[in-house]
């Protein structure tokens, strides 16, 4: 079931050079490519008839603003590759195909499976793939792999999950050998936090991009973008910031996380159980993720029909979120914040109106901060992990040039 | 006065690169230059011999085990370079002497001058960088140029001194000019962490080396190296971590800090508040850095002479900061925090037989964490400010090896 994916497969450094200034460009000339890889005219001649035989790369027509002899501008040829990320959150599953012009080709969300053992979500997932394989019309062949994001803790080297505390039954998942063997792909492993960073770097290309990606899902979660450079942490586990104290005089939860902590402040458990306890709502089974998620959907919506308690209930988490964040900025001295995650769609009208000042009301050493929602919506966590299977394949890799 | 120091600066990438591996070595040979480098044998000749005549290496006498014609070992010259790093501390002036060895030639250390202008502070530095120079009989040319390490915020590019809290008459301080003007060296001024970081990150050279520095001093702060980068944030203002909330419960001190906070924890003007209110000592002048600085030495000394009440309050301070340290490791996925500053040779001795298990307590996705004192003891941050010095000059930047 293993398919051939080798004629892909990018071992030569100058050509992956090559092939990334091409998917970073909307058109770029051999000219431009041998001024900016500092390749030769011949080598570069060589390099873009491999990527164009491969299918990779295709030639645009020029523009028709130089005289003489016009530049023929290549492009990725959006069907060259795709990869397919999953995010699994533990109340949803989203999962994206992504092309190699960079597009989300097809996405798809399902509730996750509740109360299971990892082997039905396995399974699911193996579907999900498939659907989207088989509606999107592309050659398996040209699929380079699978990407999932996941809660931490996890083994990103070995390919396991831990013990994420909102997966019980996840305990020393093997979850990258069981998707390769129920998908046939290469599968990849990456931390949630990390794979949204990603997406949310690749959307936003600067000069140089630092920020902090703060994730709101069933968890909460950080990351940090420092000078294009995803931080990951030594262990691949970047980013548990549920415990950073955010309002020393918050009320106790009848939960396990820290009273006052950051997610105690926003994720849906927390949230609805500070909804139920002032008669917002019914508690629902706070062992269904799914049905948790709902109940913070119902608050949400609560909120934007004007509900005042239900107002209060979330200004009152978005001054939290707001310390918490202070702190971060204040330690990394860091430009910007980003918020996403798939519970941000839902804060969101509650959040940006009031957050950026709140935040800036933290700062000890900088003159501001910008606080602004995802550029990615959603899907980040899944595009992230869709993106991190295309650098895996076809980004060049400085170690390589290295001398060891 | 500005003396002509170019025949030290070395340009060329190639002769820093070289430079730098003899900087790092006990005694490399031409040949492992040459395996090391990349570089041929007749370029490596060439540099070697210019940097000799330059006096910035030496040959050393040879080892006796290998057979044929042994192979002369390079040594850095220790008299070929010399920077002086001094450090700031609102209570204390810390001065070194730094040769191309890396070694500590000469160490000085006095109160900085409380109520007065930044003019005063500036002369005294100028009066302790020439008797370093005099006490240690070197020649002027040699002395590359002299590193400032101070609190924030500061403008690291302009050389200011911004608004330091603890540092009421520095109010946009033209720091770098004046000093400038005062010594006649090159002057480079960096954050007071940044420096700590950088002085500890060369005393353990490790393959890859990431850490959490927490600095104590005046003030707390905190440093991040990953991957043997010192992080700097993008205003070179890392680390203001004195609003991080570590004790929930904590007592409102008669001061201006955030309740709870790490710096309401640990600083010597909170402990110093803190003892006097359970009556240990009277309170010292609170504007007076160098008073309250004594007056923490006492407490901490009542501690170590046994005195139950001094114990339980250094005690509860460690519990606190690691709390603090516990949101910086699982924040960072950091596997190694330090402790140094002018304040950690006195509460070393209270805290370091707790604060590792206390720290392990607060980690969510990692399995342990090391925590220890500075390697490099209460000079880290004057020793940081040489070091960067020296690598200013000296080091090979890759940057001028990228193509544009």
């Amino acid at each position: 079931m293993r398919r051939g994916s080798n004629q892909l497969r990018v071992a030569d450094y100058n050509q992956a050079v090559v092939l990334g200034l091409v998917r970073r460009s909307r058109g770029v000339s051999r000219a431009d490519l041998q001024r900016e890889s500092g390749l030769s005219s011949q080598t570069i001649s060589n390099i873009t008839r491999r990527l164009i035989d491969d299918h990779l790369i295709r030639e645009s027509a020029p523009g028709g603003n130089t005289r003489g002899r016009p530049s023929i501008p290549l492009v990725t040829e959006p069907d060259g590759a795709y990869s397919v990320g999953v995010h699994i959150d533990p109340a949803r599953l989203s999962a994206v195909l992504l092309d190699l012009d960079g597009e989300v080709r097809l996405a798809r969300q399902e509730p996750t499976p509740q109360a299971t053992n990892p082997s039905e979500v396995t399974a699911l997932i193996a579907d999900i793939v498939d659907g989207l394989i088989t509606e999107a019309g592309i050659a398996r062949a040209r699929l380079l792999g699978l990407g999932i994001a996941a809660p931490g803790p996890l083994d990103v080297d070995a390919g396991l999950l831990l013990d994420p505390p909102q997966l019980p039954n996840w305990r020393n998942v093997r979850l990258r050998a069981d998707l390769h063997a129920a998908t046939g792909l290469p599968v990849l492993l990456d931390k949630d936090v990390t794979a949204a960073a990603t997406a949310e770097l690749r959307a936003c290309p600067e000069a140089s991009n630092s920020f902090v990606f703060l994730y709101l899902g069933s968890g909460v979660g950080a990351s940090v973008v420092l000078d294009n450079q995803v931080i990951r942490g030594t262990t691949n586990n970047i980013g548990e910031v549920g415990d950073l104290i955010v309002d020393p005089d918050a009320e106790q939860l009848e939960w396990s996380g820290r009273r006052g902590g950051l997610a105690a402040a926003c994720v849906p458990e927390a949230l609805v159980l500070q909804a139920a306890r002032v008669g917002l709502m019914p508690l629902p089974n706070l062992n269904d993720y799914v049905a948790v998620d709902d109940a913070c959907s119902t608050l949400c919506a609560l909120a934007s029909a004007g509900d005042a308690v239900a107002s209060r209930l979330l200004d009152r988490a978005a001054r939290r979120v707001a310390v918490g964040l202070g702190v971060l900025v204040n330690l990394l001295d860091a430009p910007r914040v980003v918020i996403g995650g798939p519970l941000w769609n839902r804060l969101s009208a509650a959040f940006l109106p009031v957050i950026p000042d709140l935040v800036g009301g933290e700062l000890v050493a900088r003159d501001g901060v910008v606080v602004q929602g995802s550029a990615v919506g959603d899907q980040v966590a899944a595009r992230g992990a869709a993106e991190l299977v295309m650098d895996q394949f076809l980004a060049p890799r400085a170690s390589a040039l290295l001398v060891e």
